[in-house]
């Protein structure tokens, strides 16, 4: 199978192009290196079952060349920054609905019919059933970003009974572990370098989030891909637990063996659109035999390590 | 009150001017006469308090400029085919999707923060949930109108929680009345003149739908806009009752004393993407006190009358 991954550059991509490598898949990677990092991909380069395509998923033209002779396409690509999205508004409407619909008609010109998609647990905005299945009362979007990724949802699964295609959806919680460059676990590490005595976090810390290790999501898609066969297969991904940023903190500072004094911002939520509280039901996932290998306590000693052996990473953000 | 009525020269906006101006209020109506109909602006032209600006949505110049000075604006253009949506489906994304967000970036240079929008009941898709609350569970759409309608809810909530603008979100079923100009109804009543011995039925005609009369519609927007003063509030708008096609059928055949020889297409749907069972709960927009005044019949009954008298609509479609 020849598989197509938009962002392949990217953190979680990357690391699925790994697995679809090792699997013995063929691979063309599409990237504009708009956050991608070329390096994740150094490896993947010296396989003759991998290809590199520079280009953006708004050029539909290029796109649509780029994905000849593919089978089945993961559109990973994604402007992922949550928390900034009111600064530009525009970005979240082109990155990732519009991206997500040229990629759709990308494949209606080659004949595709398969996509998986990394949509988020922030399309339930503030969920009002804790924890979130998959069919939760119908959210009021509270961010541009999971407003963006209910939009490719919604694209994706039209398409899915418009022209008979086939999709899996994957509502991520975070993501940590190897290639990880954003999030808190980032923002802290690389504060608590520059200063190990004082460390400024958003909100008063209670915030209640959810994370899983990027091997254990990847698992997790392939269990979905494998054994999950509707026309339109949505999955929670994320562990069984929670733990709120002061434990985070605990667990990240306890490793670094700091002692930093805490500021905080204050209030119940870290920015506007952020959610206090983030833990999604991932029964559905279960059931297919997919359980995580690592807790979050786990996954986030993983990254810190990951970061530390990688500081190169930091200057890049 | 200066409002800003877009797609103003369509079948329920055009009514919706009318109660505006009647009721004292400024009004612009912004319309690209891409369906909308001048005619059904022709007493509003000679009010002193309306203003009509041609220009696309698409536009965001004209679009920020013709916005200046207004204080509320109603949401209504859109691209309404939902049935030809799979023939063009780039034409969802930009006349809902991305004229939704431009809408909303006019509103941001204007400073402008409210709005009221029309979405519509395909948005639940299938609904597991029958008569369908506005709560339902979390859908999975099934057609690029219902999809690009729901993206569009998205946005203005996130809107709505990022920069502070408040929303009122209607949920139609299918609007009958004066003005009408596209749907079964129309369809009917359009083929029977041609030739009242015979008429063609998408699907099987047991498809069971709602329909509310667009003096209702209206009654109930302006109910929910005075009563209810959430940030986000959203409202299904529809009568207490679902009818078959079939029902329909008899309802104008009678009416017109006609006895056509029924030719079904066929199958449960009438075309890919239609939803064999369209019922809303509408407790919530009723416990406002707002009550529809004409049963689907009477609905029915009045749009053939309506059509009966303006033969003209007949050709412009």
């Amino acid at each position: 199978m020849k598989y197509f991954v938009t962002g392949g550059a990217g953190f979680i991509a990357s690391n699925l192009v790994d697995r679809l490598l090792f699997n013995g898949e063929q691979v063309v990677v599409y990237d504009n290196f708009s956050t991608g990092i070329e390096e994740f991909l150094t490896e993947s380069k010296k396989n003759k079952r991998f290809k590199l395509i520079r280009g953006d998923l708004l050029d539909q033209k290029k796109l649509g060349r780029a994905m000849t002779g593919c089978d089945f396409v993961f559109h990973l690509a994604a402007n992922a920054d949550v928390r900034f999205g009111l600064n530009h508004p525009e970005k979240d409407l082109q990155q990732n609905t519009i991206a997500t619909f040229n990629v759709l008609e990308a494949m209606r010109k080659n004949k595709i019919k398969k996509i998986a998609f990394s949509s988020t647990g922030s399309i339930y905005g503030e969920a009002t059933v804790i924890p979130t299945p998959e069919d939760a009362p119908l959210p009021i979007q509270t961010s541009l970003y999971g407003s963006s990724k209910l939009s490719g949802e919604g694209l994706i699964s039209s398409y899915c009974e418009g022209y008979g295609y086939q999709a899996w959806i994957f509502r991520f919680v975070s993501i940590l572990g190897e290639r990880y460059t954003h999030g808190h676990v980032f923002d802290f590490y690389k504060s608590l370098l520059k200063n190990p005595k004082e460390l400024y976090v958003l909100g008063n810390g209670k915030q209640r989030k959810s994370y899983l290790y990027v091997q254990d999501c990847i698992d997790a898609i392939f269990f979905a891909i494998t054994k999950s066969k509707d026309k339109v297969n949505i999955f929670n991904l994320g562990t069984n637990e929670y733990c709120c940023v002061n434990d985070s903190i605990g667990w990240i500072t306890g490793y670094l063996g700091m002692k930093p004094k805490l500021k905080y911002s204050g209030g119940e939520r870290g920015w506007i659109g952020d959610n206090p509280f983030i833990f999604l039901e991932t029964k559905k996932i279960r059931k297919l035999g997919w359980k995580p290998k690592l807790t979050i306590e786990e996954a986030i000693i993983k990254t810190v390590k990951y970061l530390e052996n990688n500081k190169q990473i930091l200057g890049k953000r």
